[in-house]
């Protein structure tokens, strides 16, 4: 293969337009909007119109003239469009770690009210930490009669019992960007009895998810990867309209009040998915996510998630090829699955001195990440990356490990985030 | 009194060059700093400054090089000078209600450490909604083994027993602006065996607050407020450091780890106040509270939140005297108190029309807000009202009231934020 393969390939590629969508600053190949999605040029725009015209001089009436009373709503809506949910059934709101705290604690009692010898959680030990954290967090302040238990991934089936609540998983697992088949342990899940929650974090805008197909119970998402929603954008909760209604869930805030402004004393939860919003949404942030979303939603006019999804496959597997073929003899083990359907849109390799060399190759301008304690981890977002990215990525990883760059001492300092 | 003194008072006030820092509009007689603080000149630029510089060219690095990972604490230094807090007792996360829950939570086990007895949260019936909501959910999510008490405001004291876990209030009430005494407040908490939980929303950047000196366990504030941190802007929470170490907060999100990117399964509580994050900040909108904190720091060279409070209290004062004067006769009462010392840094008074009332006050350029059921609300934010606003603003509730004007019908219609 040859770089001008890659360059034929992304003339032909429908969805290359796409790109233009984002600021990306010359020099720089980033492979990590599995971590932090790039700057919708539309962004800067409509912050500074929210800024300026929305916060300067609408002030206080811009909650209903500007709509930002009903912007997590909005951008909720917008957000079902990708992962398969109805479009009163999805609303952006808080972090993806308390808006799990919020659903694992209604799944729980909806679980315990067909039989109080359902006590567990079920999760992958291998799950992104702050899922663990959040469940650990719940079971601590129910005072132990509920525990988490955490099992390997192959056992996970298995695992399930009589006394299992619910089961929570990431759809794609951060580190290997292995994927589970969400229909088939969503129904295992209901087959034991138990409910299902998922964590979309690396999915939504990566790859199509079909929620209501598969029947999920409760799914919570982020909005600062593949949605481009900016650092630290609020995140998204879906429930599924069979358990719409069945109470509040604990963190009840009055933005989830059924009459917020009538200020009465009792809680009383809003009839839908309002319900799941808490304190009042930070607009800024909110306003940076809606724009992020339309970066994704954009896609629709070429085919969607599906038209993505296809191109993120041709990406990660000729990244794969080229890395195995190139740098194999340099001790870099493929720890993603090497079948397209198990995996998500990131590929990550091993390597003892992984640390150092990701930080030779950011020096270098290729940007994608370390994930301790020896994970090499290249996130390739089918909206904006480029054929010819791989190949220079490759390129680069190359001449990193044959110039053995990765030994100068200055690679060697640990960054607060690596 | 003639207009022409509140100009001579305008022109020999120290604090009077403060207001240079927001974007105010013309014609705009802003009265509801205190339910969403102006534009400070400097967010628009920083915050464009973070999105094409840090967001859109430093991408993921930011973390790092821009600093985003030590925000959050940053901001919540800046916050500890104006509540009499240590400079790592504060961080700046989430919204209030996200964090009064965390705080309810870590009161109520230490109170229950001491006695299994202490099953009750005391509040007041009128304190702001989210904290009594809260507080419900809480209670809910523990199965009714503890309960929220509501009383009046007029029995609190009474009310503590040894049945006491935590009492919760709100240091200046959102409705008539009355305020606690919060050191005598405490202390009767304290006598009773009970837990202080403070929340500052109406406080903190209005008047001088002394946490550490009257001896509080936590607190809780509002960043969209007083502090001018934008629509939404996250909140902060206080710990007394007696209370920083007693184990983790339930909301146990990976950023509160010890150790967070060493991705470890377990969770392990950060050494201090980072415990208190949960998920990734919001850092946009964090940013702008960054901005917002700062624009009421910059009194501290003409006096600080003392010297602040000191204009408060002549422009709350100016306004009570000149709408008794002008607008007694067409049924306002005052609902704030009538002394100083026991009032926050806002008036209310009620009317049966009250809600026409300020849409046709609004339709004017006065910008108070209606609270239900006839609640007529103005802010005086010392560091940008002058008492020209003060005079302006009872001269055109005066021509509303005289002229009627509250009766046109399209005041009637209620909006969606009130």
């Amino acid at each position: 293969m040859q770089r001008s393969e890659c360059q034929a390939l992304d003339a032909k590629d429908l969805l290359a337009f796409l790109r233009q969508q984002f600021y990306l600053p010359e020099g720089i190949i980033y492979l990590d909007g599995n971590s932090l999605g790039p700057l919708p040029v539309t962004t800067a725009i409509r912050l500074a119109a929210v800024l300026e015209q929305e916060w300067g001089k609408g002030l206080i009436r811009s909650w209903n003239t500007a709509g930002w009373i009903t912007l997590a709503q909005r951008v909720g809506e917008k957000i079902a469009k990708l992962i398969g949910a109805g479009s009163d059934e999805v609303i952006a709101t808080d972090s993806t770690s308390v808006n799990l705290f919020k659903v694992l604690a209604v799944a729980l009692r909806i679980a315990q009210q067909e039989s109080k010898r359902r006590t567990e959680i079920i999760s992958e030990a291998g799950n992104f930490p702050t899922d663990l954290y959040i469940a650990q967090g719940l079971t601590d302040l129910l005072g132990g009669s509920v525990t988490l238990r955490m099992v390997e991934r192959e056992q996970i089936l298995s695992a399930l019992n009589e006394r299992t609540a619910v089961v929570m998983l990431t759809h794609v697992n951060y580190k290997t960007g292995q994927l589970w088949d969400m229909g088939q342990v969503t129904q295992a899940a209901h087959e034991a009895g138990a409910l299902m929650v998922w964590d979309l974090a690396h999915s939504a805008g990566a790859l199509p998810v079909e929620l209501k197909a598969v029947n999920a119970d409760f799914a919570v998402g982020c909005g600062y990867k593949y949605l481009n929603g900016g650092p630290g954008a609020p995140a998204f909760v879906w429930v599924h309209p069979r358990h719409m209604h069945q109470g509040g869930q604990p963190l009840s805030g009055w933005l989830g009040h059924a009459t917020p402004f009538a200020f009465t004393a009792e809680y009383r939860p809003a009839p839908g998915i309002h319900r799941y919003l808490c304190g009042t949404p930070p607009i800024l942030s909110l306003t940076a996510l809606d724009c992020g979303v339309d970066s994704v939603l954009a896609a629709q006019i070429v085919g969607g998630m599906k038209a993505l999804r296809n191109k993120s496959e041709q990406l990660t597997q000729l990244f794969i090829e080229l890395v195995e073929q190139h740098c194999g003899k340099y001790g870099l083990k493929l720890v993603s699955p090497r079948q397209l359907a198990q995996r998500g849109s990131q590929v990550s390799f091993s390597h003892e001195h992984a640390y150092p060399i990701m930080q030779a190759l950011i020096e270098r301008g290729v940007i994608g990440d370390f994930r301790a304690p020896d994970i090499l981890r290249f996130g390739f977002a089918p909206l904006y990356t480029r054929f010819v990215d791989v190949w220079d990525a490759v390129q680069h990883l190359i001449q990193v490990l044959q110039l053995e760059e990765w030994q100068q001492s200055r690679f060697a300092q640990r960054n607060a985030v690596t």
